[in-house]
């Protein structure tokens, strides 16, 4: 049977530690994180995760969730009583303002805790977690009477919300959209069209569900200037607040997906359905991007959630299973063999899954303390160079991670041999569920082109600037220490094969965009492996100056974080110079082919 | 909907042109294939798989096998009808000996049509390949009475074969197998135990299933040294050839699978079911090998085969789906978007499927040709040059193809986005039927350590020399050709990197054997990227050898080989630095840990 164990000792070492959180506590919200709190808080999110969400995970999968003739659609077994034990412990408003019922506590936190519960249950927690997008948009876009209507309910659970973005003939590119706003005399919008992939988009955990939905408004220009962004409750909500008549806003259909079955992926039909304005008319698609970016680093930890489960799975059939000798002498003399994890090979994944999993937790962490200094700080200049590295490495996080966190769960499945492939240990499941992280909310690719195309060149480069400075900075500052030798000067190296991809850039696909196309990808994961060994390089330090100061029964934690690190920069951070030299091949051979000719 | 078209022309082109095949024809049952001739079977096989075999492939997934409570089986709609078409036009004998009523022709044939056939419906092609195996072994093994009695039955493909070797317990590591045999006194053996994850185990497609099962005699000595093989047929076959008596090998149970649906993966039951040694007792293994190392090179063709199906689906889908525009400038101006294939992040993941699936097409025959030599030559010196080559590149390619094969299939599937999510489109089975393939028949972490642990150095070496030379051979040869510079400059740096990492071996894990397994995997990859390096300047030198002489109506196919030769050394072969790097870095790391640390 699989397991699941919230990883709490890493979680508050990168908290309190390496990014030591309470030197932030001028910013609102933080002041109220005491040490005691924040292991408070951490140890009740662990309890759930792992004994309520995770208890549902893989019966969720096996079960799915079914749509009924009338189109109401019921989740699988256990998942409404889970989610309304979620929902009652205030875990959705955890970083959501106070004025609207939440608790005003760092997204940080929130983010911390995020990681558990998609590891637990990823299907499950993904209703709450668009609500989350939903939720953003309308703090952000909403006027004052949608924002009383709407963010209450959603803040407390009892209503979730939904992303509508993805028409059959269109995801990526949504200047093609053809759902239509016909405005009426109250004000308000009849809304039509067809939304496909919409996840939680019908289900019978909560009272109404809040659609956010993209339509272009009757007359609005073609393309991506001609599209708004529309409130498409599922009962209209009346003037005392409650939910009222039934919108025409149905499910017509429940997707036949790889993976994610606990949660209902549903075709939606807009017919007529009653909508409101939400921000300016036909600049829809910024209002969205509140939502989108907040969902993408939603997404990016659920590469690292998945990778997570997967590994601690892997790890414990690998202590357990009998297979073969050791190379360097039998180690289970009383057994008829030794378990698999005396095998090289088998530790190779192993380590390789967790040095991600560990720096990719620190990532993960740093990026959302960057952005609650960006939504939070009183200090300007702060705010900026926060919000700066946040748009960065929105995409690296989110492309990186999910690509990674697929690659783990397919390598911690192979662990299992045959028995990884039948479903019963939930390997297969990791690996289905995983697959989707690379997709939605900006399949990866378009990630790296946000990265290279948007992002990379935004305001004169300074974002990425900084960053290498950051990076730069760290390592000459402990090019003294003997002890940091050997992590800064690979972390150096690297670094300088993402400044050289990036030099390449500036002088190749400026006049030759189609350079910055091929190389995308390769300069994605580039920085991710960068942007990790960074990570890397922090935990080390912060790991010797603990050692240093006596660690007590830390020691061993601390001294599995160096041999972790030092297989971090020998076995992967060396990757940096392959995807260095792919990015300079250029584009030439990729677009050689006539069309016709693949 | 899916879509398939066997690559004919590129077969054509490898068999004729790269590899000569008719330069073999002192070879028995080459002489017999004309140009002519080969051009029919090749073409009469790509009319089976795309008109008979491929339409099923979707829907068996979709309907799976259904196991009966008396234990019978049925398999998807279509599929006995359509392994009726296959065996009747003689498929399954085609490499057959002439004396059991095969055609003798040769195996480099078989396993080009095998290619077209597994990529058209991997499940259905199961059932005949799994049958391969047991021939194999009861021509190499078997008494004249078991030959007379099976052979001419399983070669007609009226009955078919399994290979029943992993137990719960056990599957790697044989020698913890428990299954028993008792002896009679007719000299057959009463067979007890269970077996599991047993491909086409029980079906309704053939009239007897003859089961190969490893068992250990009454009294045997533990561990691999008291295996014995046993022919288990499913029906004890009657003095008059016919199936009699209905014997104890039933199926409990039909595995919970991730993919390979259309499949029927059984838990065997044997119950005191009657049995008769094949090959010496105790030998076992030794049999069984035969078996497995066919099924090993028909493995690493499925890890082509559903490569490129999932690659012809991706090359349709980004033709036709309109999304965003080109870099470099609106390209289909009279449509609202540009179809996906004038991106080159797009591109990036269509030519390396490609690079990889020409050159592994290139690589499966070229090995099918040293089966051929090691099988059938008059000649003994050639015979045992070219079995040192097969037994070296065995576990290379069933590794390399097994692991690629199933990132071809993830990265085509990206390019659908989120239909690549649901079902309907077929990624999403190509993804989930090409993982299995990097687990049985050996996982691949066990091919990397048969590589490096027993064929690397099998008498002292003799087979990764002869490689190394033939490769450097080819180099030196086209040193002074201009046209050929780019390609041997890479080709030999890369074989640069793997002569290192070898002698690397020899000086550090002869005294620590973990440095071998620590770099086992990254081995395996870095040998199968030279030999896929080596097929592409084959390709290279041979199309450019056609264009000087006029290729007539090949001359686009012949210049995109170079495009993509060229693709290949850029882009894909320099991943040898970082497999040599990381093979070098050694198992320090890796070992550092206590199991408890994980």
């Amino acid at each position: 049977m699989p397991i699941y164990k919230a990883p709490v000792e890493d979680t508050l070492f990168i908290l309190n530690d390496v990014l030591g959180i309470e030197r932030y506590n001028n910013i609102p919200g933080f002041s109220d994180v005491t040490p005691d709190m924040l292991d408070a808080i951490v140890g009740e999110a662990a309890k759930l995760a792992e004994e309520v969400l995770f208890p549902l995970n893989l019966s969720g999968d096996q079960e799915g969730c079914v749509r009924h003739p009338d189109g109401s659609v019921t989740t699988p077994k256990g998942f409404k009583e889970a989610y309304e034990l979620y929902r009652e412990s205030g875990w959705l408003g955890l970083a959501a303002p106070e004025e609207f019922g939440g608790q005003g506590l760092p997204y940080t936190l929130h983010t911390a805790i995020g990681e558990y519960m998609s590891s637990a249950n990823m299907s499950l927690t993904m209703y709450p977690g668009l609500t989350q997008g939903a939720i953003a948009a309308i703090i952000e876009h909403g006027t004052d009477e949608q924002r009383a209507t709407y963010l209450p309910k959603m803040i407390a659970g009892e209503w979730t919300g939904t992303m509508n973005l993805t028409e059959p003939h269109c995801g990526t590119d949504l200047g093609l959209l053809r759902s239509k706003a016909v405005p009426q005399p109250d004000g308000s919008y009849k809304i039509s069209g067809q939304k496909i992939f919409i996840s939680a988009g019908e289900h019978d955990m909560a009272d109404n569900i809040i659609h956010l939905v993209l339509a272009r408004i009757e007359g609005a220009p073609e393309g991506t200037k001609g599209i708004s962004l529309f409130i498409v409750p599922k009962f209209i909500v009346e003037a005392d607040g409650t939910p009222g008549t039934r919108n025409g806003a149905t499910c017509g259909a429940i997707e036949h997906k790889m993976g994610i079955h606990g949660n209902s992926t549903c075709v939606m039909n807009y017919d007529d359905a009653t909508g409101y304005l939400i921000g300016t008319a036909n600049r829809g698609l910024n209002a969205m991007f509140v939502m989108m970016n907040e969902a993408r680093l939603g997404v990016g930890l659920q590469g690292l959630s998945v990778s997570e489960i997967a590994y601690q799975n892997a790890v414990a059939y690998a202590r357990e299973r009998l297979q073969g000798r050791s190379l360097s002498g039998i180690k289970a003399p009383d057994k008829k063999a030794d378990p698999l994890i005396v095998h090289p090979d088998i530790r190779r994944v192993l380590m390789t899954i967790r040095a991600f999993n560990e720096a990719s937790r620190a990532f993960t962490l740093w990026t959302a303390l960057k952005s609650d200094v960006a939504h939070r700080s009183q200090d300007e200049a702060e705010r900026q160079t926060a919000d700066d590295l946040l748009g960065l490495v929105t995409p690296i996080l989110k492309g990186v991670l999910t690509d990674r966190g697929f690659d783990h769960a397919v390598m911690a499945q192979q662990v299992f041999g045959g028995h990884g492939y039948i479903e019963e240990h939930g390997m297969s499941q990791y690996v289905r569920d995983a697959r989707i992280a690379m997709i939605y909310e900006g399949a990866n690719g378009i990630q790296a082109l946000d990265l290279v195309g948007r992002k990379l060149g935004l305001n004169g480069g300074r974002a990425v600037m900084a960053l290498f400075k950051e990076i730069g900075d760290f390592c000459d500052e402990n090019r003294s220490d003997d002890q940091m030798t050997a992590y800064t000067k690979a972390l150096k190296k690297s670094l300088n094969d993402l400044q050289s991809a990036s030099m390449w850039f500036m002088s190749n696909a400026v006049a030759k965009p189609d350079n910055a196309g091929a190389g995308s990808t390769d300069y994605m994961h580039l920085s991710g492996l960068v942007v990790l060994g960074y990570m890397w390089a922090k935990m080390a330090k912060t790991a010797q100056g603990l050692l240093a100061s006596g660690a007590g029964d830390r020691e061993d934690f601390l001294k599995n974080k160096l041999v972790t690190a030092t297989f971090f920069m020998d076995r992967i951070l060396p990757e940096t110079a392959l995807r260095r030299s792919r990015i300079e091949a250029g584009s030439d051979t990729l677009m050689a082919l006539d069309a016709a000719a693949f």
